[in-house]
């Protein structure tokens, strides 16, 4: 056998399911790239005929030649001999009811939706609007925020990406909270802003180019802000706004900081949190959305007036917001290197 | 009877059609603003629920207060005794069924779609997909290209109001053919970019901010092709394109001009078409399409290299391209001053 | 003599300087509408040669025909008989220099930068990096956020019109302060997105098209935090950022509330405040900054979840955040309606 | 001697000059990327301090560390020991200029710039103000449209890289003039609109973000109008224009066909060109400037009606328009894959 052979023989094989959505294209691209990882198929919802990727995205033409299928449960048999991992980048509910079939098919899961993120199943009703079927699951899935994950998450098979204002947001500030930094009963006032990509691909009259200015929506009551205080452990103010431009989040967080917190201590947690992570860039000055857009990375910068805290946190909001957040989680469990393919080629702007 | 009342009685009384889309809503506006037209009611399509305009257009909360009603048939009905024109911002097939009712009925009809644009029935089939249901009107309906319409087409009663690429490539080109400047057999080519809200108010992929860019479409075959070539009796190259802003066209137009034709002679055409037409500017540097926007001018501006001319021809397509060219055209069947309505406030951008 | 020369006679004669500038052209184009004010002249900086306004604006060609001239102190001696108001867009050192001269000469003047809004002294060195050449008229200066100003005030003769971030914070947060709402310590959180006219007409790489996206600048040290605090008597966390439109402000702000302030006592507090503001719209939808701009309006919207307050306020930089407020503030103090001039035409995007 | 050792080695080594631009960052990052080239040193112009590549552009950071230095003619001692070829984003008359100088030190030089584009020294005065002081050099020094150099050209050693706007228009015109298929005395007329970078980056009010619209300018006069005259043999109307987004230009091209040259006809002469042309795609659907910018593709699309031909034409200004086709020739020069480093990552838009 020829080595060529024997790396070939030992990606992991996977599938994206959602491929026809803005976070599963950058799936399919991601992975298409990935040394360590092989796309042996992606997948659209049921009804749809076949179509080539560089149809619904002419940007890959003559670079990526990849047909999406219609998903069909008739394909879970047999499917662990084909691939070990599935992306899912579908409909909340669409995944609740396909991770467990895929799991029980004997596959390792990366879910992108907020099927599995909040553990406790009395606020899917709330916020999701609908009874989670699989409460005992969610126990089950470990929340998929790459950073802090812990060795003993990456066991499990069933993986709840962290969203994507959660990510920026929670990235931000779990340095913080970890440390105890944080001065007690303040509660964090996040304020973020992310491009139209958000909100999926399909005609919409809100998200229609002549529509698009800069919005504050959700308010209180976004699905976001309960898995955010989920993984900080505490109340925040959260409010999300849609702006014009179409990839990318900037989340600036205030927060009040424990009396004798100095800049020194700031810094320490920040460092002692990310010096060694690949995909946060602890960066110099103020960063722009346009510097992240298109990058697998998250942007941290602060600044600190008496005991008053400034962060600002950016990302691309369908790669570490979504689908390389996906990969590089996948990269952990398997045991690449943290940053493997989520580097390479990047996005001019 | 006091001065200030013998006013509101002499104004003209009008009613919109189809006041929620991106065209009517400029409608409603100008003629709210009007000081010799009175806008009496404002109508959407038959199964929408009334709902206030600021809440369809919040930008004008505060400013302009009046509902958008359900139209139904049954207001034909003595409501010549209520309004004199009519101005439709309807869909063409909408429009063709209704301006012989509202004809009937007695009203002025300044109809926006292109219903009645073509005066060979046989191109609706053609470019519209339909065969037209009152091929005699067409006759009856003066083009309404305001700086080119006679006092004898004025005496009508059915206005086809120019389209929008047609208004910004005749106007560019009527004068040089009107004085015979074109070579024999020369082809205009005209390149047009459009913004987003020529494609109207309504959920769509295409007009998603996240997919414009900046693409041609429509090629040979736009409907708006056989209405320029119509206006200008010859033959023209027309390619469209959608571009990444919200209003304007700009049209670049490029022609052979006769042997001999000096830049003298192309001036003095465009002086002798223009230099009394106050929503013409000829303008003495190349015309920013965000310039216009806002705004119901139409620029002018050209340079010449040999026999070689290169026109570019600015307006905004709401405007210039559809509701105030309409307002423009009531402006002069009913005596007003041509600009009234036209020139004040404006946009800013 | 006859009824229109008598209008004529009694409107206000106002000269602009700083015309060249975006707030300055916004200036121009109030004022040559006003019904009751007169623009007598339009002035740029000493240097440059005289220059049609629809030259350096040429949006405004076929309507607005003015000569920008180059300023000179000359012009001072006898001003008072040829202008009884002037409205200052210059830079804050040139304003500072300027102002004492049209006092002294017997003119009203309308101060739109910041030479004269910080009533502390001591503050100039430190947010403006220089020291106040005219302390004693600080005092003198009532700080000109229009809806807020008290009769007392408009008894003076110069006007320190409120900056653009401060007159979008403070509205939205005075009338929470001024009827005892704010838990006691709390401490506002400004978040807020500028539009790029908000940096002036200049050449900049920092405000060139391609380096725009959204980024936050300035945090604890921006000019415009002092001002936010001297109004509202409390400390504020401000965060200012550059966002890729053109014009417009949105100031998200979250504020905890006293124990026991219901949703009715913070809706009791704004219609107290605005219920007879004209250019104040409580609306009922979160605004969005497309809405506003162009126009001379401030929205005002909140939510409200146990004692934490979001209030969203979004305006015009150029306008409510200088030109209009600043004809605002002269509408008040020479008796005109509040609204004069104000919300004839606007803006269409 | 280990395999991957002799790879490096064999690996060519390249300066960039002009590191600070936007064509020259472009060049900096395909380099960094590239598998057979090894980029070792970036300069910019003389007076600047050393700035880190990050520090220009934060986008790169945590991907692409690399120090921008000053050049100095000093550097030029010694420097084929250093290095075989140069990339040179620098103005036209700097490159002039130092072309020679780098020719003479023994290196291969790929000059972005029109330095040595056109071929005729007269025309250097009329389009570029200048008079050319190495007339003798425009004759070695091929044209680097990469698609149509040919093998004889390719022992040169130093390439005038093709501009943006000839790229777009020449790869859409040279099939048809190649196969003979234009009507005599055919003159094409091509309408372009180019994105912001295509100005350079610096800090000028008409790339300022507020003054940018949609214009054309340039008309008869633009230097790349020679250029493509030159490429095709025959006389174009070109007129450019600057639109409001970053990357990308879309050329629109209009031409008469030879009587009886039939759609065949024209697949056939541009599948005969490009069929094997990796960086060419002829596309099936209009192209969106979006989905080429971020490549180095130029993709291509064309209808026909009757003897009349629209191509249209999509590149992104910096890479195929300059960048990615300085190092397309490069590798088509020492024999490396067309493609190699041109297709990995790409942009996500």
């Amino acid at each position: 056998m020829s080595s060529s052979q024997s790396i070939v023989l030992s990606k992991k094989r996977a599938i994206v399911l959602g491929a026809a959505g803005y976070s599963g294209a950058e799936l399919v691209q991601l992975l298409s790239q990935h040394p360590a990882i092989e796309l042996v198929a992606a997948y659209a919802s049921a009804g749809r005929e076949p179509e080539a990727f560089c149809s619904l995205y002419p940007r890959y033409t003559g670079q990526l030649e990849l047909q999406v299928l219609p998903w069909q449960d008739t394909l879970l048999e047999g499917l662990a001999e084909r691939a070990e991992l599935a992306f899912l980048a579908l409909p909340h509910e669409a995944s609740e009811a396909l991770a467990p079939k895929l799991l029980a098919a004997g596959l390792v899961v990366f879910d992108l939706s907020g099927a599995f993120r909040l553990k406790d199943p009395a606020l899917y009703p709330k916020f999701y609007g609908y009874d989670h079927a699989h409460p005992d699951l969610l126990a089950q899935a470990p929340y998929g925020l790459a950073e802090w994950i812990s060795t003993d998450q990456l066991a499990q098979s069933l993986f709840a990406v962290a969203g994507c204002y959660p990510t920026a947001s929670a990235l931000a500030l779990l340095p913080l909270v970890r440390a105890g930094l944080l001065a007690e009963g303040a509660v964090p006032v996040i304020s973020a802003v992310s491009g139209v990509s958000g909100a999926g691909r399909k005609a919409s009259l809100s998200t229609s180019f002549c529509e698009v200015g800069l919005a504050a929506y959700g308010f209180f009551g976004h699905r976001h802000r309960p898995e955010i205080e989920q993984t900080l452990g505490r109340s925040v103010v959260f409010t999300p706004h849609l702006g014009n431009f179409k990839r990318g989040i900037l989340a600036t967080i205030s927060v009040g900081l424990k009396s004798g917190v100095s800049p020194a201590d700031v810094s320490a947690a920040y460092l002692h949190s990310y010096q060694h992570k690949p995909m946060v860039r602890l960066v110099n000055r103020s960063p722009n959305v346009a510097d992240v857009a298109g990058t697998a990375f998250c942007d941290l910068y602060w600044q600190q007036d008496g005991q008053q805290l400034v962060v600002v946190s950016a990302i691309d909001n369908l790669l570490k917001g979504a689908a390389a957040q996906a990969v590089q989680l996948a990269n952990l469990k398997f045991g690449f290197g943290e940053s493997t393919g989520l580097l390479a080629g990047g996005y001019r702007d």
